[in-house]
């Protein structure tokens, strides 16, 4: 039942501009590969340039190729609000991870224009470079130089796997900017981001209010025992090292469960060696993680870990070694930003929920400098990062709409 | 402490001869490459028929290229008594495994010239094709025809990953003998052989009577779950492969161990899909075996093991699907034959104990036919199929005294 506003954003003709920006880099089965700073990623860009310009947006590109597009607002003094998200893509992606952020800001941007509204503040729509880090191996480049996170000259010197650099892709399709690649001055940031994850479709709400990223700590480990023949060596002498893995696998998952809902602890990568099938393994080889949105909860985590994994080990007679990659800590995001996604879904009549983000997002980087918050829609099964990535013309629709309401309210909002 | 008996094999002549064979496909590392059927199984073939003639046997060769050399006994009617092993190595292999018996064989022929001796029955000396499989991925492929468990002309049909055909190899070696491949009646069959496990170096044991061969039972298994996003995927929602193959691979360790020291379960081969550090696994494919001596502990772990597995993977939300590879029978061996082991090495006041067969071997296909004993040797840390294994030459001479007194004692039984 839609909500109390007749000022609404268009639906169908947001839907249109997503199965069109989805041409760009189309797969035969469905989805998109739109890998950034490739010829493909340029069509993508000079089309969203284009469009912008037709809704009388001014552009700016800078050094990283972060796209900046600016409706001015009545005071020229006030901060923007910023709202975006990416358009590049997986190597076999999906339509609307990124393109839903960016082409739903276009929307909101076209019916400022519609409904003949200025706003108080400059509002400004980004495309931010490089969020999947498919080609470079670094994700989030773009919101991460721009964060200060990344050093630009480190990241324009990393290569793809033909030996390219990102600054001579940069300048390979022209979107080596005259701007710095440096945060500036803004009020807010939203972004507008499909779940990627099942919990809204489970639940049935069309709006996920996104009140911050998860904190995570990441290993790699390393099992060694000692490889031996399967049919001679009696379980006394056996040092099986993935016997041990297994283990230690199966206590990743209890102690993700005994945090409830909220936790995650997953193995993705594991490799035997030799990976024989009359050989006891000698060594296994894989990848943990843990993520929670509570910052405690992840250092008890990497406090109780090793430990526990240790004795494991000990008992299997194998040396585990764990190497701590690297602990991310949780980005809350900004209280009054948050309100503001949650009084736009309430007031147009969505069913909505709290929600920590799982995923890495161009918003928890934006986030160490500028209020930011993010609106989640439902995805088909909680897939992406694949070309069956699907959402429905509704969803996308009540995604824009709140995201309208977000930035009109805080684009309009009383200065303190 | 030498035991009873003047009739001593000689142990340096052995040592030197497994040397000397040594350097036949001898690798950097100091192991041996002596794939079966080719050139250099032909020079280590050409090598053993030229000592065997020296040595006054004669020698036949069958038409899947075993080689039998026979010395004649007193009684031309009597069945011979066969012992033996193999010559061929695997690809990163060591000098003895397979090569000690066929060699401690020649030995005993020698040390049976040497002293004068003319047994009751005719004994011979035989090298099997093949046992490794390690090029045609057939085991035990000699032994398997002559013993009708494998059809000669399927054997004849297999190909190395160069698309050579055994035939043509057997052909192109000058090894594709007259003799018809098929078993001929005999009296009994002794292997010795380095037991490739760590039982008797860790009690300190000179001889290995070998009772039989473990029964065995060999699963493929495929769990499949659901990949998904490991940040954004509530443990409520995880179907997730890995952790039910973990659990699987613990069950297989647990069951063997309730079975004690002569408990065999191993999962060697395991691989994750799609194997990538923020996915959980949606697919896991592992091996899965048992071994036991008693074959009606085998039928329990067998069904057992499907049923307990199955409750594993209802808990996970993952399908488990199992496929039987192979069930093996356990072959015990000749009690006859297996008391002339324990009487040679109590004559020679060896240390020994009584042990069963956890891998394969030509023995184990041959005793269908003809009663069999084995007699295993210590090797070190356990280890072979590998350029590391290493014996010590008094234990080849403890060995090869053992065949001897055993052979000798068969060769001129009274027959009942």
């Amino acid at each position: 039942m839609p909500g109390q506003t007749n000022q609404r954003i268009d639906g169908k003709r947001l839907w249109d501009l997503l199965m069109s920006m989805a041409e760009i880099g189309a797969t035969p089965k469905g989805g998109v590969r739109r890998l950034t700073l490739t010829e493909v990623d340029k069509r993508g860009r000079d089309r969203f340039r284009a469009e912008c310009e037709a809704a009388g947006l001014t552009v700016r590109v800078d050094a990283i190729g972060n796209m900046f597009a600016r409706r001015p607002g009545r005071d020229p003094n006030r901060l923007p609000v910023l709202f975006g998200s990416h358009l590049d893509s997986q190597p076999s992606g999906g339509k609307f991870d990124g393109a839903l952020g960016v082409l739903g800001g276009l929307e909101v941007m076209r019916s400022l224009n519609d409904l003949g509204i200025v706003t108080e503040a400059p509002v400004e729509l980004v495309n931010w470079t490089d969020e999947e880090g498919s080609r470079f191996g670094h994700s989030l480049m773009g919101s991460g130089v721009w964060s200060g996170i990344y050093d630009l000259d480190k990241a324009y010197g990393l290569t793809d796997t033909e030996g390219v650099t990102v600054q001579t892709a940069l300048d390979g399709i022209g979107y080596n900017g005259p701007e710095p690649a440096t945060a500036f001055p803004a009020d807010a940031y939203f972004e507008l981001h499909i779940e990627q994850g099942p919990i809204l479709e489970r639940e049935v709400k069309q709006i996920g209010i996104v009140t911050g990223a998860q904190a995570q700590v990441w290993y790699d480990a390393v099992a060694t025992g000692q490889d031996s023949h399967a049919g001679t060596t009696p379980p006394s002498a056996r040092k099986d090292a993935l016997v041990c893995a297994a283990r230690v696998v199966d206590l990743v998952d209890r102690m993700m469960r005994a945090r409830g809902e909220d936790g995650r602890g997953t193995v993705g990568q594991l490799h035997v060696l030799p990976n024989s099938r009359n050989v006891i393994p000698g060594e296994v080889r894989f990848s943990v993680e843990f993520r929670h949105p509570d910052e405690a909860e992840v250092d008890r985590l990497d406090a109780q870990f090793p430990r526990e994994a240790g004795f494991i080990a000990r008992d299997c007679g194998v040396a585990l070694e764990l190497t701590k990659l690297f602990r991310i800590p949780a980005q809350p995001f900004d209280p009054a930003c948050v309100d503001l996604v949650r009084q736009g879904a309430a007031k147009l009549g969505y069913s909505a929920r709290e929600i920590v983000s799982g995923a890495g997002h161009d918003a928890v980087y934006v986030a160490r400098h500028v209020p930011t918050a993010m609106i989640f829609t439902p995805c088909k099964d909680g897939l992406s990062h694949n070309e069956a990535e699907s959402i429905q013309p509704e969803e996308a629709e009540a995604g824009c709409q709140v995201l309208f309401e977000a930035v009109l309210a805080r684009a309009n909002r009383t200065l303190p």
